[in-house]
């Protein structure tokens, strides 16, 4: 890799970032506020010459995220030759940026990030002013084709979510009834309580921990986590 | 998108397309053979600066194989730093061109392409001197990573078995035996006949034709097709 420039960046493509939490019992994305308005964007940046694609990825939500060692699934390609309508987008964020610096066109790779919510720190980028968890049925008219990726990446962890390591978007414990609402609000429907807990019981994915979660209305729920 | 090179490639984003047909009861690939050596390769190619990156795959496949319109699939980015050991490579080609017109790395984009191999008039391209159908089962150590790639595009087909179009490497009319031979060389094991016959059937995913297959030892066995 003789002539490589490592610092220079790859031009024409860039890397899309759709980082799930699980809060208050709702899937939500990560999104950031552009300088000077109220549009709202996904995360996203671009690869290194030099610089493995997976890399460039754990990067880039690792800057909105804080977190290091994420576990990120390459989704889709989004390489349409017009993604979006340009024009749209420079009115709606005021474009203050030179054309030459924009290139006219990317192709981005769609990956999605299942993180957990209580350990993310939100943080803006040098374009954007906020950084901010939003429920996935209550999203904004995104900028770019980002609701499209957003559609695409759920759609995605849906068709795989038995395989997909879920647990990533739970805290180090959690009970039963905290885990199938997690599966109903990707699926979108509700699940029934007794086929779901013995679908749980029979998979051997769970342990059980000694202490029980306390504080709540009803008898004390059992604690779970899911084995390595 | 006004700044635009139409006949320019984008740099260092690169296709490569894994063509599956279905011959002789065996899943094949479709590889081209570089100038003067006994190296094997997958057909690729680069995507033009405005050009839809499905367009360019669809180009470059139709290039090898002479049919449009292919069903086509994206399946995966290959993006490592070194995703393959540059010396070698060159040393296995000769290397004839020069080094400035190669792009010290690629990202490549993997789509993988289900063919009626009955239909197909392989082609060789400007760099290639033999292109032709390889057993899965008995490929050879090929250049680049594209043993990997293939592997991928194989382990991404079974995965979806029930949701892709496989009828498309199936001539128009086949009969239930052929289908269920086209299942077990994807999934790498043998069915049980009678279990697969009564699944197919009760799927309403096919359709029984007046016609039957006639010069076979057995009984002439009902003709099928996928219904549209």
């Amino acid at each position: 890799m003789e002539n490589g420039h490592t610092n220079e960046y790859i031009r024409a493509l860039s890397i899309d970032g759709v980082i799930f939490g699980f809060h208050e019992n709702e899937l939500k994305v990560l999104l950031l506020r552009w300088k000077n308005t109220d549009e709202w964007s996904l995360p996203g940046g671009f690869i290194r010459v030099l610089e493995s694609v997976d890399t460039a990825a754990q990067r880039v939500v690792q800057e909105r995220t804080g977190l290091t060692h994420l576990y990120l699934q390459q989704f889709h390609v989004f390489g349409d030759a017009e993604r979006y309508d340009w024009s749209e987008v420079k009115r709606r964020i005021g474009f203050p940026y030179s054309e030459g610096d924009w290139w006219p066109r990317t192709v981005s790779i769609g990956y999605y990030a299942l993180v957990d919510h209580s350990k993310v720190a939100p943080m803006p980028d040098q374009l954007t002013e906020a950084c901010a968890w939003w429920a996935l049925d209550a999203l904004p008219n995104l900028l770019f084709d980002h609701n499209q990726i957003i559609d695409v990446a759920l759609a995605s962890l849906r068709k795989d979510l038995t395989e997909q390591p879920i647990g990533h978007l739970l805290p180090d414990a959690f009970t039963i009834p905290e885990l199938q609402r997690l599966h109903e609000t990707i699926l979108g429907y509700e699940l029934d309580a007794r086929n779901f807990y013995k679908k749980m019981m029979s998979s051997d994915a769970l342990e059980r921990l000694p202490e029980r979660r306390t504080g709540t209305p009803h008898k004390a729920p059992f604690l779970y986590r899911f084995r390595e």
